[in-house]
């Protein structure tokens, strides 16, 4: 990502400023934090924040500690480095104050409720008070259209996935544990040159392909039951998410039904796709499938959601929450039927929406002509 | 762990509502919620809750959806598990209704501002009004000190995690990139059976290891320069942490210097660490002899802190805030300074405070004797 990107996000945040009831912008979520930054540095725990962004109309500041300064100097050369030696609390209302800050944006989804009561304690001692408003996703709104660069890194993770799920496949065969593939599936993330995996490789077989969340056990995979794979790498800093059920040997009729089920809803609601759609809607288009063949009991989850430099952020695509799609957006189709103990199927694309529908990037394999 | 730990620790959790200003316990800190319920999800995102635990005199309830309720079932069989279909917000109140919750305590440090304020809204509508009132780390107090099966859980990983190290080294030569050498640290870390790494190992050589909190990179290693390997891995969901630093051949003078300061500060440290000591004062001690070593400007964070189901929790062994330590207790000792652009040292055994003093679970391996 080129240093300019940065300096015009930045750039675009602070027009924001001019019909904002705020005047200065806290960012404390990381990867808000590097879209607007460059600094790559995650939070270690959720309650330990490796630094925080102050923007205002003329500065930029990025607030952190003696362990990261270096980090963050050599990531942010737009930013000014600010170390602070006594936290967040104590160093804050003295930054605001040098600033003039008037009116504090604060991320209200990732700040902790202690640490807000904290703060505005403080704040509010200041002799010229401080208050804090909540930001409401105004950057993971920016987040949402993907800018030419970030699709290009999105489809490299992609690519990548696709080629290492092609090598692990050829080599799959019954005995084989769920572990032991997720390993090699890491293994060539790391030799293929991704930052990392994008989340904990999900290798699901048998009754596991029934919990959409497995996390790979020492089962051993069997012939004629389903194998989920729901994989991503990340490059850049950007995630690929794609999911491929196979089968070895020949499955019963009714995982053959399911298969089948899956795909047809997947491939409706791909169809739906395009700027100015609602993101409900091919949500209810699965939906509506799966109810139809009898398994509207067995999709819990929503059909998909937004992908960037998280696994998951906006849009939606579930049944509710409508949101206009929009040309730029990535998303994941993602539909799946589980019944426990028989076991699941989940197919899932990553596809960019473009002005005349969609470009899958995650390669639209498909596997099976049940 | 056996399942009857965790019913011990919901029944000593029960005890202390009859003297609290709450009647209902509502968990939504993941290694708080694995300590009370054996439940081994993890939340994907901050924002992103795999569940939590609603826990009174009479009942205890495991609320989570449709992705976690099998794994839900299978691991937490004193819990009845709840599926939520549209959220904690709008399940959240009605649970509480049939549980006739008066008061509800939470985990301050772990709810986001915006989650407590759509839950107070909700919360305040009901005909028998809902209170929310602070846990103030109640849990995580429970959690400071470790019984049997914890300490061996965090020995084991010790144990493997020194083991990988003897054989990483023995293989280290110049030419090597911090990133493979992580990546052979976590190969082995996997085949020995971890369940995964407590934490992303830091591997820094050169200037690299001036950051206390390096991500490996493309760089090779050299002779005569500063590699420090922070590394851990987590079995039976507890960690280890530990902290090496190696040079190949001999390092310059100041380079022996600060080895023998930080080992000299760390031993002094051990020294004091023991039953009814404040946590304050082997970091004191530690400050002192490398502040008298001329090199005080440098050794920037605290000296240790607990480490159990998180790499970080309580206590903190800094300058401030200072707690009696007790048997039981696990904690890591991890002076360091570092010199940008020259490098660092640092060196970190954990150890479990026992009545005579203390053990190290790490090893206490000492390379050097310059």
């Amino acid at each position: 990502m080129k240093k300019s990107f940065f300096r015009g996000r930045v750039t675009r945040l602070r027009e924001t400023l001019d019909h904002a009831n705020f005047d200065t912008v806290w960012i404390t979520q990381p990867e808000n934090r590097r879209y607007l930054s460059g600094f790559k540095a995650e939070d270690g725990q959720l309650t330990e924040s490796s630094g925080s962004l102050l923007i205002t109309k003329s500065a930029s500041l990025l607030v952190t500690d003696s362990r990261y300064v270096t980090q963050a100097k050599s990531e942010s050369v737009d930013f000014e480095v600010i170390t602070l030696k006594n936290g967040l609390v104590k160093g804050l209302p003295e930054l605001l104050v040098r600033l003039g800050t008037k009116c504090l944006g604060f991320e209200e989804n990732y700040l902790t409720w202690e640490l807000h009561r904290e703060l505005t304690g403080r704040l509010r001692k200041l002799s010229h008070p401080v208050r804090l408003v909540t930001l409401k996703g105004l950057v993971e709104g920016h987040r949402e259209v993907k800018d030419r660069d970030e699709v290009k890194a999105m489809e490299a993770a992609s690519n990548l996935m696709s080629d290492i799920l092609a090598r692990v496949f050829m080599k799959l065969k019954p005995g084989l544990t769920e572990k032991q593939i997720a390993w090699q599936i890491e293994g060539l993330a790391r030799e293929g040159g991704a930052d990392s995996l994008a989340f904990p490789s999900i290798v699901a077989s048998g009754p596991n392909s029934a919990l959409p969340h497995a996390v790979p056990t020492d089962r051993k995979i069997r012939r004629k039951e389903p194998i989920t794979f729901d994989v991503g790498v990340r490059i850049d800093g950007y995630c690929c998410d794609m999911t491929r059920t196979l089968f070895i040997g020949e499955p019963s009729a009714k995982l053959k039904t399911i298969y089948k089920t899956v795909r047809k809803a997947q491939l409706a609601a791909l169809v739906d796709i395009q700027p100015g759609v609602d993101s409900t809607k091919p949500d209810s288009t699965a939906r509506e499938i799966i109810r139809q063949a009898g398994f509207g009991d067995y999709f819990g989850h929503s059909l998909g959601h937004g992908v960037g430099l998280a696994t998951h952020e906006r849009p939606r695509l579930g049944p509710d929450k409508p949101v206009k799609l929009k040309e730029g957006m990535v998303v994941t189709v993602e539909p799946g039927i589980y019944i426990p103990p028989l076991g699941g199927v989940r197919l899932e694309e990553m596809v960019v929406i473009i002005k005349s529908g969609l470009r899958v990037l995650t390669g639209d394999d498909h596997f099976y002509d049940f």
